[in-house]
């Protein structure tokens, strides 16, 4: 830190991304990637884009807009695209977060580093026992609630029902639902939009598309909370997502059968994972994502973090006393995933 | 704005980008881009990384530092890579504007949208009649300065015996000086950031790499400066750079030659775009950068702009009391400019 930073920020705690080693080859399983590529029409349609980058990008990105408001049945009004999702949740946290921000004690990490940035007051409001979350919690807050459905690190949802109980008993305050993860299951909010004001549903390309070194993220609202998400975007940085990026994700969008094969393979194997680890005794939390949170009883969660690490295996440890057990693996390849299965066997049975 | 914005962003102005028209083909002069597309390496090399989206980013742009830093004779702990300069400019104001940002009152539109957007009280330092910048206006002020060399829309440069004066009276507050133009004419301030751990330069690949549509910007300084900005980086957006612009901004790096030429081919068709204009009435400033920004006596700046998108040129115009009279125009190439000069010709002379 130098002398000149502003003193409001010097005690901030910034975020800490998954290790991204450019070295040594690991099996990656850490940051929640998929581990297919996205299909050769991306890469040629990102190629093309690249050959006029000497333009500006479309401020706007009207025509992927137009593409997505097709597909998700909303208006074009209704989206705001962003630089990956972190971007837009970071203009939520600006615009709405000042009377604070309420969320999950176990949750994204990001969410009180956002609310610490802009000063929003935090309410951490702890899951269950069994980190479920419990809507009663979250009724008439009246101030921004931000819930990632399905959760991470622990992949478990809530029901469209919950969503509703919770967006309509706050009337006043946003309800942002972050669906990062929400084409591994758990049903969208999207179709309540249309029905609540307050509602703001952030997604991203990272995941289900395979494109997070694209970074493309988006949300989605009535047309009020995306203009004011616009103000924020138009007074930091207009031209936010890049003409390479805007073009891979148009292309994706085209790839429905590509990317539904993909989903329903990391799915299925997902599920085989579970019951391989269950059977040899892990506890596996179920799962609703692209990754798994599980423990097995007795056993550290740093030392097998740890441990898996030395033997070529990245996954994710989150210290602290409700994760400090677990590790967080995301779902990799099948023959990828039996290499983690048999690695974490042995290392816990030693 | 819905009833939801924070009331502290209620009266904020974003910034308004130069027009993106997405459909009728213009001579596009507005937005001062480059004419001259990036070489087919860069395509090639954006392709590559698409291939491989799946993965995230590396959020610390290793490689592209690395390269950059040898070119700048800095070291990597110099260097922090942005979403274009914007996204920079952002963090600069946010860390150390605190205490309040002193810009011209002709400069970058965006310095007052950043100021307002984060609340640093703006001191506006108007130039002089002629434009020039007062060297002695800056001395001493205790607050971020934020000046661009050149300049836009006027084009004009202080030397750096003048950015130097300025730096060392102002120890206590980062002085940041844009260079987003500097390729085209001027000296860097670079060479300074050894001596004075006060001293901010940013920076773009968007005209002089012909690389605007990729969204590429950076900031040189000491690393402590730097460390500041990573900090705010790290709290809003780790993966700030996506792949394929890394991927292009190393390729480009590596075309000097392609470059050198590019730049001083749109040198020269400016210096006898400027002659042109001069010998038939216009006035010119005098421009160290890939725009001019000019005027026709007693004809209204927005009605030369007007005419001018009617006969299909976009250039820019600027409202108010010190520019309205003028038009901002991007150089491109020497057959559009000749279209150009001799539209606009005919156009005041009608």
């Amino acid at each position: 830190m130098s002398r000149f930073l502003d003193k409001k920020y010097s005690s901030l705690d910034a975020y800490v991304p998954g290790e991204q080693p450019q070295g040594k080859n690991y099996i990656k399983l850490n940051t929640n990637e998929s581990p297919y590529p996205p299909p050769p029409s991306v890469a040629e349609s990102a190629a093309k884009a690249a050959a006029s980058l000497q333009l500006y990008s479309d401020p706007e990105c009207r025509e992927l807009r137009r593409l997505l408001a097709d597909e998700l049945d909303v208006g074009v009004e209704n989206i705001i695209l962003s630089n990956g999702s972190d971007e837009v949740l970071n203009f939520a946290f600006m615009a709405f977060g000042g009377g604070g921000a309420a969320f999950a004690d176990v949750t994204y990490g990001f969410y009180p580093v956002f609310a610490n940035l802009h000063h929003c007051p935090s309410r951490i409001i702890p899951l269950r026992a069994d980190f479920t979350l419990s809507p009663d919690d979250y009724i008439n807050k009246g101030s921004l609630i931000v819930i990632a459905n399905p959760n991470a690190p622990t992949g478990l949802v809530i029901s469209l029902d919950e969503i509703e109980y919770i967006v309509k008993s706050n009337p006043g305050a946003v309800v942002l639902i972050d669906e990062a993860y929400i084409d591994f299951g758990g049903d969208s909010a999207i179709p309540l939009i249309k029905k609540y004001d307050n509602l703001l549903v952030v997604r991203t390309f990272s995941k289900s598309r395979s494109l997070a070194g694209a970074r493309l993220g988006y949300a989605i609202a009535q047309s009020g909370l995306i203009e004011d998400l616009n103000k924020i975007k138009y007074s930091t940085n207009p031209y936010n997502v890049n003409s390479m990026t805007l073009a891979a994700g148009y292309a994706a969008l085209k790839e429905k059968d590509y990317y539904a094969r993909a989903n329903k393979n990391i799915i299925a194997v997902r599920d085989e994972t579970v019951k391989r680890l269950r059977d040899s005794g892990f506890e596996v939390l179920p799962s609703n994502a692209n990754f798994i949170f599980t423990k097995y009883p007795g056993f550290d969660g740093k030392m097998l973090y740890t441990s898996l690490k030395e033997a070529g295996i990245l996954v994710r440890h989150f210290p602290g006393p409700r994760t400090g057990d677990y590790i967080r693996v995301s779902i990799g390849r099948e023959d990828q995933m039996d290499i983690f299965v048999n690695t974490a066997i042995s290392i816990v049975t030693k």
